[in-house]
């Protein structure tokens, strides 16, 4: 009787060509339908909750997949995947889940995590794993902008084009945790949906106030009149910043 | 009028050959002559206070360089290395010092930090970066059995063998602080200097008593009688746990 596994992944964004299938093999999808294919023995498709491009990392990627049969006990699925998985890709927990779960649709919240590295010189372990800004940022007008975020607006203005059809731009924004400590500053976003470099192109837009390159209320006047944000607004924050922290269903 | 330099660094020891020079120059000591050089025009040998291994990283490792003049204020060197060198190694701080300071030999302390984790899987963006240990650890026993350490003792079973002449085998260890939180132990070492792969034999010893593959006791029994060490209970725990955290003069 076919299956269908939910699976919470973690992965280095820096080791794949980020999360969606490539010519390469080299996403995250490929490596992990690859480790499937080895247990179940015939080739599977795996359905994320969010596309993250290259570089960006995952601490709790959920994704789903058909499988033609219970082939493993649920609780005996992320060692044997971990065990044909490089160590920059592993499978946290697993469960099997009912035919009206998708891992994509079925979100209800998602959670993003922006790291930035604020002083002269970028640590080498925080090589890829944060936006270096040696500029001095204000922390304070930084986190007064980001309260703009919150609530439902039309983020048409925080969206990357993706070609295909343009989507529906409404959103909403549940929550928004800046935090600093020393050079670090966290910027955790949860919403209902995110488009296309949402969250980079919001990090992008906080950096920007934060180094008065933007007057105050920039960020409110761009959810309010999407179509009127000059293209220089429009500044994205490098991959490597962000974690896709959460898929809550 | 030669010129002592003093540099302060930082690097990802995942990403070099260890510290000392290597024939196939990936070493940090060829790649920092090798920036110097570009600086300076001409060849410099750079001095460390501590050998790192392959895979071992530090946050505050030191180095002397003598130089023909003072040809940058000390200020400016840090920036002007780093422009040279790749993002995983990185000068901190420079100064100028006088011709009597040596960064190996003038040492008074050193401190390095070993991090392990201990959880089934380890995540992703902890590859290289902590020694995972999936077997639960007896956190207490661990704290219990590494005060041993404090005090001045003969750490011969501590040491490994570098080849080259035995060295003195008394060392001072002026604190140890074991912290958890979490999944994450770490075991912090001040001393006034350390044998080769100390540390990493003292991190097997504490993990041996924290799963109980050792009896209580047995660190002071080594450092009482240490020829009388089975080769056994010698457990190197692996580079990557480790960082040199600082040097005091």
């Amino acid at each position: 009787m076919p299956a269908r596994l939910k699976l919470v992944l973690a992965y280095d964004g820096a080791a794949f060509a980020g999360w969606q299938s490539q010519k390469n093999g080299r996403a995250v999808q490929d490596v992990l339908e690859g480790a499937l294919a080895k247990i179940v023995g015939q080739k599977v498709r795996v359905n994320g909750a969010g596309r993250t491009d290259a570089g960006v990392h995952a601490l709790g990627q959920v994704a789903h997949v058909d499988l033609p049969r219970r082939s493993l006990a649920p609780e005996r699925w992320p060692a044997a995947l971990n065990g044909a998985l490089p160590p920059t890709l592993r499978v946290l927990r697993a469960a099997y889940v009912s035919a009206k779960f998708h891992a994509r649709y079925s979100a209800r919240a998602k959670t993003y995590r922006y790291r930035i590295w604020n002083a002269a010189i970028l640590p080498p372990l925080e090589v890829g794993r944060a936006w270096h800004v040696p500029r001095p940022l204000d922390f304070e007008t930084m986190r007064r902008e980001a309260r703009a975020f919150i609530g439902r607006h039309d983020f048409a203005s925080f969206a990357a084009n993706r070609g295909g059809p343009k989507p529906e731009t409404w959103r909403t924004i549940h929550l928004v945790r800046m935090s600093r400590r020393g050079a670090r500053i966290a910027i955790e976003v949860t919403g209902d949906g995110f488009l296309y470099r949402m969250v980079r192109l919001m990090a992008g837009a906080l950096v920007r106030a934060g180094t008065a390159q933007s007057a105050a209320g920039e960020i409110a006047r761009r959810l309010r009149a999407p179509e009127g944000t000059l293209p220089g607004a429009r500044y994205v924050a490098p991959a490597e910043g962000l974690r896709l922290v959460r898929v809550r269903y």
